[in-house]
């Protein structure tokens, strides 16, 4: 290997010890301990179960932004029941993970009283990856659906030019008689984290991610992808969806859409107005929860047990990969790339609380 | 043109004829008046907003279906009602879009009462066009989200060879100033009724729609296609989602999926226990309706007026296609390819009704 070629490879941190610099950094940060605890929490659920984008990734830019004061600190986030099935969160502008449970806590609570609820969420923030929020109600025996705007418009609507549509996530946790089927994707061909990442590890994108906004020509360069657009999954299918999802993770709940979105990737003072929403539906009001987990997992194990098209080594069945990606990384550590490490090395000293590699 | 070219042009046909030649042939063949009036309804809204795949085109089949005793012409359609928000509607087999439009009306209540509502149905048929049943909230101040599993297996899960997901559709109706956005999408890379409709014309479909399931190599001829894979939206994520509506329109309503599916193009009398879920969500909960409107119509007006990448001659949103296509074929007539018409010729003699070009 070249000395570049080894600088990507990245170092293995035991996840007690990310968790640990996660909590510090952001009590350091300014963060109330317990608050730093909890947004430390999910954000190692990120890093285990692969949302790289989204764990210890996030850490300096989300103290960059406490720092700014674009955070509130110490959120007053309220919850209004407007009628038996639905209710709204307000965030405060308090850290996205801390609005986001508080909602799927409410989502869960309404749908064991009604059989189903819908929550929609303003004035959060980012809240690392969808699908932490629907493995939530799939764990207590319920169906989620959950969506959010992104923190920044990297796509154009189908056939135009503007960047005036986020990656807006979708996911649907499902539960089985083991661990949930979580679907988590993003409605732009790729994730933007992952966008992050190649860039991070100076890796070239390929052909079909993001074009050039003039000419329509590909960008393959990540540190380019900037100046492009993102292009959508499934062409206008995920444009339309990133639309639909934007009215309503965003417009019902007077949050953030279109023109009125912040990029907080370049932006850590103003507030961002986050708009997410989270459904659940209570399975044992439709059949009993035991009868749905046999029935699922007869189904899954006819599409796990299916023949395959030829080159195809296994199946994998969404929530599969999170699911392994969390067993070994409980056991190996959190891959941290070379350049990252520096970036919390930086940190560490700025922050005066203990680096990385002296966890 | 060559006469092969020539009898792929079609006919226009008067929506009102098309209309009635509908209600006719379901009377005759043994549907109560108001049921096939009913019926003949959204299928001409099918034909109008062109979904050529679920309106006069289905006319055959559904009759072939009556006559051979697969759909209950009689039908004692209930709703239970299980918790608040939630209630369940069995089509006891009568025709889908029947039992699809009371279970909208009851999501449309239920919402009212609620603030948000989800419906599990079952024991339902094939229904038509999916933007149908979003566009009934819609058109009520509500945001709905409609989904169902398609009543045969046209896809394999990613990777997989065995025919066990349909093309499980998406839509969601969301109401504006104006005409509601309907975004209406198969979780297949076409519809299948495309395929259809391609097959009914003769023509070719691109590489990259089908492909041979023991090869994996593209299959172009849609006469063949019925032995293929029809390929996933967005590879993996199409795939995943399919599996998803499946589990929450099917499994959680005990309705068919997967292994259990009926494939109601081969078989005109199994029951096909089809399921579906509608859930709606009273915007007057979340925020004024006229706030909402105005706020959606702003974006809209951004998304529309957007740049444009070169060659591309205007932006087109969720619902816009279906729009202009009502207004054009309401104003021309409904195109009726000549092979369907020389089927229809064959069925009013049948059925001793009056032919189409009669009407």
């Amino acid at each position: 290997m070249t000395s570049a070629e080894l600088a990507r490879v990245p170092f293995s941190v035991p996840w007690r010890a990310t968790y640990a610099m996660i909590a510090d950094a952001l009590a350091a940060a300014g963060l109330p301990d317990a608050d730093a605890a909890r947004c430390a929490e999910l954000m190692t659920q990120a890093d285990l179960t692969g949302a790289d984008g989204h764990g210890i990734f996030r850490l300096p830019q989300y103290v960059r932004r406490l720092k700014a004061d674009g955070f509130n600190k110490q959120p007053n986030i309220t919850v209004s029941r407007t009628a038996p099935a639905t209710a709204i969160v307000d965030g405060d502008n308090g850290m996205g993970h801390l609005v986001m449970s508080r909602a799927a806590d409410e989502a869960i609570a309404i749908a064991r009283e009604s059989g189903a609820s819908w929550v929609g969420v303003r004035r959060s923030n980012h809240a690392g990856p969808a699908g932490l929020y629907a493995e939530m109600p799939a764990a207590q025996g319920m169906i989620a659906l959950y969506a959010a705007v992104a923190n920044a418009n990297h796509m154009a609507t189908w056939g135009g030019a503007d960047l005036l549509l986020g990656t807006n996530p979708l996911a649907i946790g499902v539960p089985t008689g083991d661990k949930p089927l979580v679907f988590d994707m993003a409605t732009s061909i790729v994730a933007y984290g992952t966008v992050k990442k190649y860039a991070l590890r100076g890796l070239t994108m390929p052909e079909g991610w993001f074009v050039d906004a003039a000419s329509g020509a590909p960008i393959t360069d990540p540190a380019k992808s900037a100046a492009g657009l993102l292009l959508p999954m499934g062409e206008y299918k995920g444009s339309g969806l990133a639309l639909m999802i934007g009215l309503i993770a965003g417009v019902l709940n007077s949050a953030a859409f279109g023109r009125d979105v912040i990029d907080f990737n370049a932006d850590d003072k103003s507030e961002t107005n986050t708009g997410h929403f989270i459904a659940a539906i209570d399975i044992a009001r439709f059949v009993p929860l035991q009868a749905f987990t046999a029935e699922v997992d007869r189904h899954v194990r006819d599409l796990r047990h299916s023949r395959r098209l030829p080159g195809v080594d296994a199946i994998r069945l969404p929530g599969d990969r999170r699911a392994a990606c969390r067993d070994e990384r409980a056991r190996d550590g959190v891959p941290v790339p070379a350049p990252l490490l520096v970036q919390l090395d930086k940190l560490a000293a700025e922050l005066q609380i203990k680096p990385l590699r002296a966890r």
